[in-house]
């Protein structure tokens, strides 16, 4: 198994090119599969997208195979993240025989995961982990407290604009809507309160709500900090 | 008292299933009394919410009498913060009985109440108290700042867009809803500036506000940085 | 002079309570003078406003002179911003008569100085002119990086839009206000792009321009977080 | 050379005076360029921005002369950044004639780079470049993230959102923008979801994706902190 030995060995000039090799044709295919959603594509470039599906399922077969062959451990690299990621990503292709075609478009938009291997071309999520376990315990709390002020919030609204506007505010799960755009400060604008009373509710909400829902990122951001300092130690 | 003693002991594990039993009730009345809000439900559905509602209340006076039984000082549980919430989760079903129907409604939404005992489980406020009491004169000074800064922006929003608008721009309390909603970023897009000097206005106000209102969460956020280290110390 | 010393003094038991006195009586003017800004009010309340108008300004009055009167040097009192600022807060009234009263309403709003006195009543604006005077260099440098990015991502909007919606993005200016709305994140919804150039450019701007806009917003809290500590190690 | 020696010699008080001389005539520059884009000028005002912009054009062909004769090494100059961008600066006036009006005005448009010179003036890059420099790595691999989970968001609300609304979300192009609005929360309101899966789907993407698209924001942050705390020890 040597001669196959640079798969998955980012340090070695071979292994470099076949990852490199491999990420861009996985961007070929996210921009191919985006294509395909445009309505009304002429003929020609239907048929192109297809033939180009297939080769791109094929490359990736090969890779799938190569990686599976010169595994230590071939069963522990089928299941594992990776591993079954690299699966899902050429499965939908061999599954779409035989199926009615509207199940079928649905079962394509699992080619997406195709793109979760760019996760194992970068140390991006390593680092972005190291953050997280680090600030773990106040991110869960905060994740909650927010739940919980959204419901509180969703609530709330309901009582001041269920009569004012019954088809926008029409139960707690409408609400719940409306106070995910707002406390996220997205504001599209398709929601919003019109009397007074649910207006100057908006603002207690917001004054306690946009720390809550931010602080998460603040904790991140020094955890990240503090994961780089430790590094910079060693 | 001792056969009961795992009540409020977390430590234990009879204690432990006992608290995610309760746990489990709650979220369960949360979802149930966010279904009954839904316009239209079946007589089923609104027959089993109301039968579903009378067992949850049983269960959350079985349980409000269990904790005043095994309180150390029945007295001062009743009347603590925990417990004055257990008894509101549990009174608006009690005192419903021949009420007219409308006003009812709106007591049934103390119900709500139920959900702060969430907080008993959880360490989120208790660590989110000590960083709030870290940076407590800040927040509160920034607080002041921001209602000044909305108060002004909206003095200042009513000079120069109550004659282009003068429905949406009435008087300097429907200003004010402006400058919640443009400060808070939220920007719903149901008020905003179509004067010149409305516009420039704004963008002066949002190059002085936006730190004034966002500040807050980057202190909390070091602040609870600040509470995880001196835990670490110790 | 010593009778009156405990004027500008809030160390002093008599000056807490004048100063507390003076506070409740600017926020009654703030909310009066709101008041007065909600068209068709009835004539009783019309003049209610008014003979409490003439109240406020009496006692306003008073206030100003024992400033002065109290002042170790008055001349210096008088031309400091806090007694050009007293003093502006009572002029509009003694101003009113004999003009014509359209142009008086807008001096009123002169009135709005009043609550700049609340300035003199909290420690906020000290310790924030502190944060804000270590963080000075930078914070001047990122707004006018930001500058520099809204006038960019103006001119940007005006070639993508201004064919597609010459209405909308008439000129520069008019695309200074997109520019403005889109980079504080407030998106009213009152101008966006709708062409695929001018989209792809917002996001660029957008993935340039958010960090240069909110990064002052982090540089004061962790400015404001130093000035605590530097005050805690004395 | 020594006559022109203080040419790009902000130490020297006449090269201060000709770099101040220079920025009063690139903001007069901004302003009328700015102007010439509202439509309808009356025939006055348009041979006056005519003029202007002839006698601009010169001043800054005299700059780009002297710099280019006082610079050490013309030639280094002549292809460095800020050399090119003087250039550019100049270049499209002179290029103007001969060539169709319309396409001219594109031309025009190059004229903005002599808005970079403003760079030559301030120390705001150099300082922003090093904080840049110490968090490069975690920004790249956030804006990496960020970019995937943008791409994610898309082709997640086109599955939930194009049977809904095949207009508004007609391919995974039209949801990226949705998802660039959503997740800077700028969302101005021209796309949002309506289903209640879409719905869900946006709240999971935001909880997911707001500390993604703000953590760079904090991480520049400290980092210009860092670089002024080294820049006081030294």
């Amino acid at each position: 198994m040597k001669p196959l030995g640079f798969i998955s060995n980012p340090d070695n000039p071979a292994g470099r090119r076949f990852d490199l090799g491999i990420l861009v044709v996985i961007l070929y295919s996210i921009v191919t599969f985006s294509i395909e959603t445009i309505p009304d594509l002429s003929f020609e470039i239907q048929s192109f997208l297809e033939t180009s599906e297939a080769v791109v399922t094929v490359l990736f077969t090969i890779e799938y195979a190569l990686r599976l062959i010169t595994a230590p451990s071939p069963l522990r690299y089928a299941f594992s993240f990776y591993g079954l990621i690299d699966l899902l990503a050429i499965a939908p292709f061999y599954l779409m025989s035989g199926i009615d075609m509207r199940a079928l478009r649905a079962v394509r938009l699992f080619r997406i995961f195709r793109i979760l291997k760019l996760a194992r071309y970068s140390k991006a999520i390593r680092r972005f982990g190291k953050a997280i376990a680090i600030a773990k315990e106040e991110i869960v709390l905060f994740m909650l407290a927010a739940l919980l002020l959204i419901y509180l919030a969703a609530v709330g609204i309901y009582y001041f604009e269920h009569d004012a506007q019954p088809d926008r505010f029409q139960s707690i799960f409408h609400c719940l809507w409306w106070a995910v755009v707002t406390l996220t400060t997205v504001g599209y604008g398709d929601v919003f309160p019109v009397t007074t009373g649910g207006k100057i509710f908006t603002f207690i909400v917001l004054a306690a709500g946009l720390g809550i829902v931010a602080v998460p990122t603040g904790l991140i951001a020094s955890a990240l900090t503090k994961v780089r300092e430790n590094e910079d130690q060693i």
